[in-house]
């Protein structure tokens, strides 16, 4: 097979086959092909797209490029969740425990932050001890005992992946649904999952900002899963503001222990009892959303899913008592200042961008992988948009190592927060859930 | 300026300013950008295009990027040709020395052969001794002194073009006419030209046979060449069979010689008047289209073209003698067949791409660049698509270096060569001509 001509065909709008992306996943992540072809190949597919087949043909090279998690033996169901990320977003750390204390086996496979957006693996890390490095087998074993691991991507998983999402990065290429559907499930299915729930925000911290393109990225991923028999749902969530009130990784981490113990902001645990709901029907260990519902809520009342948390983080080397003293184990930041509103009215706008923007200038996020993360910064946003306030009424706490960050903070707090006159017309949290089946909207406020 | 912001503003259907291309061209013929981002911009402009401002200022940033041959002190109108390419296209090796001789500068620059098209270079490098590997000082003398000099591209002229081929080589991005346009302009403009002719193949072994494409990319070398204030004229002329009788090294110099000297095929002859007339008028020498071809032909008939060529093929370390005795002079290929009519009919094709790719099976073309060309070996082709011919009449010579090429060469000439029975059209040989003032058809037979 010559490169060459898989990129004239694909430039002029013909398919490639399936056999032909086996070969082009295991030549290219053996480095057999130069970067400056599979770049060109890229950029057509940016302008040609890839029909369904071509896509779920590239997931599977993709995913047969390099190791599996093998949970065969394990005799419960194996079921994951995806988010594709946003401000404040602390759900998967919530939800794994959670569903694991309800009978589920969750290897959940987490990514740092990068942009705008944080990261799962970074929240974690900010629990002193915690390692989310662990080996394929670390893992599995793990899943085994516990029902739960929390880990970052093994170098066994998806290779192909790994070198094609560099290149994408580098060549503009990133925003190409069919593309990020195969990256995303190519890793996801490399769990050995027995279904798949996927969190597709949308709004103006998304990824993917617009709804008809997040619907389109959700069929496009939900189809795969069908295709490689991993039943998948995708529920569509609301990113126009940050989720719950902490932004940040420590900070976050004491919002994911009150939820975990029963309190905590009700739009994350709104949003984590959906995926939650979805996980445990695609497990079959519910009738219907209702019985699910019941016994995620009880998991959290009487304690069982803290205790869940409590025992993953013992066994992955963190401090277990950050679950009964966040506050007392948690790194602290040395400077903290209050943005009040400065002048009455309601609360126009919360964007996610200009906070995930002000997280990274405060030290804690990353603009490139090689960035180090300082646990302790970020945000508490007190408000929500359509929030009635007077002058003084206090908008965000901000978080800083040193004073010219927090002053930085503080402004970005004053440019993500909009005070306006008109009334607010706040979008639903959790607007749509897509199946095999079909789009079917929610409108939940 | 970060590449991947040109790369996805281009995608995205936006302009790059002429100081981005500048750098752009600096910045990758020094190789501080990777090919894998290049590769990504090239792929954006297939599917987006470049506008006139574009281009141009794509070509003046490869021009720049390297150095230019200096004739301002000759007091003499420089001009040149440049032929997209075809089958038995020996034209350049008439006509340089042909208004030479009539008092033109001629520092005609041209390439190899490649795929089924020839190269002037290959040609002359037929002719034992000569020399095309002139420094640019050592060109600018001959030119100087003779004329004339028929060279190939030094490594100062355009080095960012030398580099963006290869690699739209190599990644499906040859055929976009802005960036065809760009490479031969800002080759061609580097000669320090006063005006330059353009002679542009259309038909079925055309590098681009639709006339419609052809067309455009003739007005797009033309616009470049007035905004870079070097008037350009391109004719576009007939590739629907090979020009001329000859289609191979040796014995294209042999046929150039024959028109040198005032005989040679019609169509041969006629193509080299055009495109000489073109000059002609360009460098002001000839008041009119009439006035041009009469200085023409009278430097046909009286030998001073000859004689020009017997110069410049001695001044490049050349046989002399091979003006007048060829035969006895060029390689002669050990094996020769006539291939005769199967059935009688009316010729219906006579392809050219068949052909040049019957060549490089004979030993004298080239798949990559490093194939060694046998300037010995090609074929004379001995009808036309329209000739009526009986079961017998010979159709094609073939030279051959052994028996088993030879027996392929003439399988090549009966695939070529199609005979049925219905009557053909002829498409005129010199079809437009295009100005910066517009397109004028010719139409001539």
């Amino acid at each position: 097979m010559h490169l060459i001509d898989l990129i004239a065909r694909k430039r002029d709008g013909g398919r490639v086959t399936p056999a032909e992306w086996r070969t082009f996943a295991t030549e290219y992540s053996a480095g057999r092909f130069p970067d400056y072809q599979v770049s060109a190949l890229l950029m057509a597919i940016f302008f040609r797209g890839l029909d369904g087949e071509e896509t779920y043909a590239l997931t599977d090279a993709m995913l047969q490029s390099g190791g599996r998690l093998d949970f065969a033996h394990l005799g419960r169901p194996v079921i994951d969740k995806h988010s594709t990320g946003g401000v404040g977003d602390k759900v998967s750390i919530v939800l794994a425990p959670l569903v694991a204390a309800c009978g589920l086996a969750v290897p959940m496979m987490s990514g740092r932050g990068l942009g705008h957006t944080g990261g799962t693996l970074d929240k974690l890390e900010a629990i002193p001890g915690f390692n989310t490095r662990l080996s394929a087998a670390a893992a599995v074993a793990q899943v085994e005992r516990l029902g739960c691991a929390l880990i970052g991507q093994t170098d066994e998983i998806a290779p192909a992946d790994k070198k094609l999402y560099a290149l994408r990065d580098a060549t503009a290429t990133v925003e190409v649904i069919p593309l990020i559907a195969a990256s995303i499930m190519s890793k996801k299915l490399a769990e050995g999952l027995g279904g798949l729930v996927l969190d597709v925000k949308t709004g103006a911290g998304a990824f993917m900002p617009q709804l008809e393109r997040a619907t389109l990225l959700a069929q496009t991923m939900v189809d795969i899963g069908e295709r490689c028999g991993c039943p998948t749902v995708a529920l569509l969530t609301g990113m126009d503001h940050p989720l719950g009130v902490a932004c940040g990784n420590a900070i976050e981490i004491e919002e994911s222990i009150d939820v975990l113990r029963g309190d905590g902001p009700a739009d994350t645990r709104e949003v984590t009892l959906a995926l939650g709901v979805e996980m445990m029907r695609l497990a079959g260990v519910a009738s219907d959303a209702r019985a699910a519902r019941k016994l995620l809520e009880a998991a959290l009342a009487d304690g069982r899913a803290l205790e869940k948390f409590r025992q993953i983080v013992e066994a992955q080397g963190g401090d277990p008592r950050v679950v009964d003293d966040p506050q007392g184990i948690l790194p602290h930041a040395p400077e903290q200042a209050v943005v009040v509103a400065p002048r009455a009215g309601v609360v126009q706008r919360v964007e996610p961008r200009v906070l995930g923007r002000g997280i990274i200038a405060l030290g804690g996020g990353r603009l490139t992988m090689d960035d180090v993360v300082d646990p302790s910064v970020g945000f508490r946003i007190l408000v929500r948009p359509g929030a009635r306030v007077t002058r003084g009424t206090p908008l965000a706490a901000v978080f800083a190592r040193d004073q010219a960050t927090l002053a930085a903070g503080q402004a970005c707090v004053l440019e993500a927060i909009s005070i306006g006159e008109n009334d607010v017309r706040v979008p639903p949290l959790i607007s749509h859930r897509i199946t095999a089946h079909g789009v079917e909207a929610l409108g939940q406020g």
